[in-house]
């Protein structure tokens, strides 16, 4: 059955996969001070643009969500993110559970708007009250968002001049970097990011790693960072596994072409549902696809393809979720479109 | 440089290593569903005796701790532990970052006594303030201990026999239960551990994975536990990962040859150092070793082998530890034998 | 200058200080186990109608609310609150520092709707993510809510099905509890609460106390709840001071005549606006009036009157709020509306 | 039955209640606002010499400790304390609850040692792997211990030298402090606590108020503190509470006249066991008496005198703890001396 349930269904890009086994044997020190990582940050900080950034290796998302801004926010503050954040929503209150609270705007294709925080922290200050509330201490942002929408440059551009303003850190949660950087769609290059956050991470678990979310500080990292990582639990003893593939990721611009070859099968993926007549729930320029289905429809198509259930649309039709990854390959895309027309007859002659 | 440092400065073993390659390109589903870590979870049970055990998979061995003590104990009350415990001392207050103290006892070669924990509980409730006091809510061991140490059965059945009757949860970080269970010098089997404990862990990080503790609750876990794993950023999306592993580790004793294989080498190492009339701190049946180096002889040594630094014995000499692993050669105790000899020579001769 | 400003703007209810003075020499056990504090607790289970509660004297409202929430709550569980809830808003952040997220539903006029309640615990369940989603763990309700407004009893047996349909407590938090029961419009009861309610607060320091909170497990307490209060800080030394006061408003109806007392002024406070022309924000039934103000007015009448600025209504108008307690006086209304009526011809003549 | 149990068994001296009773009925702003609170503020930097401190108002000892730990502390450090500290037995946890560890050193009369701390320090940055490890981000001290003792000057001094030199703050829990400051054993002042300390706290609750512990911060108050202060839901609505009571301890030396007549009092009860051939467990030189007991005696004696268990002395003998305080008087210790002198016929004749 093919699939496009997620970008996280299979292990490792091959290339990731062949230096893993190619260092197997070799005697590494721990917790990071390998030379593959040592490599991989020097390779980031490149690719960044960035060569004082500091480079941390953490395992998951969640994990680094909740590492970054336990680590970077102050006891009595709070990070802003949009109401459908993956911090706000689905990460079991990971950072709740280090003691922040999530302070949640309006979300707009899953993005927040410039104008609604400026206008947010605006009014914090302004209310008599506030040093009775959560103080917002910092921006996080997902870029792709869960939605699989980008921000523009001028979007980002406000947003931290925004956070400049009013002195707190922009926080840039790429988990999904990779197919964000690479849309057809985007003015938004790894330098921008790295020029206008004060620290985001490339996600590796999404891009073609087995594990791993590389945290760039663009400007230095909170002090005794990697104490704080360790008292996450977040701190691997084999750093190597990170090291070594995060090296390979930023080899030869493999990063970027996961993330290419990613777009590339989402957007062939879109003519195929387009061609068959199906609408999008959203417009999304990166590897996940919304597709509205008819009820019936996705029980059927299901029996044949996994995806993702998103959403009810309304009572007939569902937001079913395709995502495709370095693993999907053109004759997936073929496969889906014989079944999308065989369907569409099935429908016909119905 | 031949090394004896750590059990984890090399990869995965072999076997292991090729059970991920050989899965890579399987489309699996995420966070610990996939066909492997229910195999895996399978093999554990079986290996256990304990059909109906909870198994999960985590990432490290300082995040496993924290996610089942935190999971286990209720808001009120610590964990009880040596206070040489891994979780006293080396986890940069991951435990107390939960919300919970550890509650020391005085270690005896890195193990807690029956006597003394008796004591300390029957001491806190008789005590008239113990309301406004720690709730001591759960014995944690660490078997290994980190000093190479191991609990008798006997001693794991008194400690769990004083657990039953204060109805507190027994906890065993097997961090390098591995060659705990293959000691020449333990009556301690894993179905004993299984048999003692409320939960345990059985370490893969430094038994021959490349990351991956697998947690057993032998009755039934917590509620929710997978939540609590995912709020402490512990849940792996491809949790592939450490089900491949695992699974890979408990196909035909592998885990068990892992552990013996270590153990016969630290044998060896033993006996070269011996040999060479060297003494050690203390006697430890595992795989790591603490031998006492002259200061001038460690600085020699060190040149041409790698290992750790563990603590100053007295002005002029340190106990160094040895460590040995699946990567281990008799090659490279061959080495060591030589170089101890020339050492020899050379402290003659001087 | 007179003040409508809030309900903590003046110490203690004479006959509650009296009963200070008179109990100040005693010598007396501490941390609760005073005769007063046991008084009390028999005086107000008898009063809730529920002999066998379990009753804590706290300290504040925002200590009570992370204390009450911190104890029943399971570490992967939020509590459910109107978005204008006061843990959501005005509290720092305390539930959140605590671990545990605040998860809000859309408020109508403060209150949160049982029919927005049950679609949303339903569709939690329903998620097919819901185990990577903080669990809703129990309700969290303001009786009277920040709006001053009041569930009916028909609402509040709505929402206790629903939590127990779900099988979560109910939690009310009652800071301003006695004007809410001594409203006019209102068929809520002390006894309805606590048959009603798994544990709520009765607010003694918006309501003639000089601090306390008294809280109520209709059931039984969560296990060794008063070292969980000792754990958050939350314990007195010399309990007397929390149990000597809630003594004396549970003697002689002291806490109801204290409410109603509150509720005649504020209906006065009503009438007096009414006359004037004024309109309010919203249709208030207790103690706290939100009287819109044109922002020239306001600026004037602030100059006479101490009253809270809420927010703003339009470019040109405020919302204030006027409170009411046990030391607003009749005076104090006269005085108020000769100013609002000179108010009346300034603004004619201008 | 006369009473040498606890210094917190009776209500508030006499002028701190006046002063409550008289400004009962003022119209006062909230949260530690009001003029008495800014009065007290005053008086106390004045008595301290340190005419730029911060100063808040807190409500309880442990709640102090814990709100002023976490909120000075880095998130990966913890306060290193003496292993019998407060803070380290006797608060249920409350600093570990804020995700901080107690770092204990060894006792010696209640005090750490500066050479021991001095050892510690160095030894925990010598140490290779303190990255793993809590960092020692505080040193807390009690001021008389818990066993009664005091610091001199020299040991403070010594103790605020290594703090300087390793750049950590020296925090110094005063909840006995005036009994300390009146000892005819001391050498250390209130100024040179200030001049010492980068915080401290004066204790209320045992030193004549109802309750209250004002925090002064040297130097200058973590930045947000009071909102700090709100999220460990330990800021009062009816601040003046608090604010009226330093006020009042504050004027015309009250603070230091009730420590003086606590100190007469235990001077008078020493002499009157020392007269009766009484043996001290320890040197006392605070208001907190320690006498060993013959258990027999000490359940006659029990029958007519309270006071509190402190600990086995030896099979037959028992440490028991008499406290003096504003409210002990010469009666009391009269009746104590004809009590003893009683008991000791009683004993001859047996």
């Amino acid at each position: 059955m093919i699939s496009f349930e997620s970008d996280y269904t299979n292990g490792a890009h091959p290339k990731v996969l062949e230096r893993l086994i190619a260092t197997n044997t070799e005697t590494l020190p721990g917790y990071g001070s390998d030379r593959y990582c040592q490599s991989a940050r020097e390779k980031i900080r490149a690719a960044c643009g960035c060569p004082d950034a500091d480079v941390f290796f953490l395992v998951g998302g969640t994990q680094t969500n909740a590492v970054v801004i336990d680590a970077v926010l102050n006891r009595y503050e709070g990070a802003v993110a949009a109401d459908t954040g993956h911090v706000a929503v689905h990460e079991a209150g990971a950072v709740e559970f280090t003691g922040h609270k999530v302070l949640t705007l309006p979300q707009h294709g899953g993005k927040i708007g410039p104008g609604e925080l400026e206008q947010y922290l605006a009014g914090f200050y302004q209310d008599a009250n506030h040093a009775h509330m959560v103080f917002p201490g910092m921006v996080y942002l997902t870029h792709p968002t869960e939605l699989g929408t980008l921000y523009t440059k001028e979007e980002l551009e406000q947003i931290a001049g925004i956070c400049r303003s009013y002195e707190i850190p922009l926080f840039l949660d790429g988990a999904r970097l990779g197919y964000g950087l690479m849309s057809r769609d985007t003015d938004v290059a790894l330098t921008d990011v790295a020029a206008l956050c004060d620290v985001f991470y490339i996600g590796g678990t999404k891009v073609g790693a087995l594990c791993g979310e590389a945290v760039v500080f663009t400007g230095k990292a909170p002090e005794h960072f990697m104490t704080s990582v360790k008292q996450h639990g977040a701190l691997l003893a084999k750093g190597r596994l990170l090291g070594v593939q995060f090296d390979a990721l930023f080899t030869d611009n493999l990063y970027f072409d996961i993330g290419r070859h990613g777009i590339e099968m989402a957007e062939e993926l879109k003519k195929v549902f387009s061609e068959n007549g199906y609408r999008f729930a959203w417009e999304s320029p990166t590897n996940q696809q919304f597709v509205i289905l008819e009820n019936e429809e996705m029980e059927r198509l299901g029996r044949q393809v996994s995806f993702d259930f998103w959403e009810k649309a309304d009572e007939t039709h569902t937001v079913a979720r395709f995502a495709t990854s370095w693993a999907t390959e053109k004759e997936d895309i073929e496969e889906l479109r014989e079944l999308l027309r065989a369907g569409k007859n099935v429908k016909k002659e119905a």
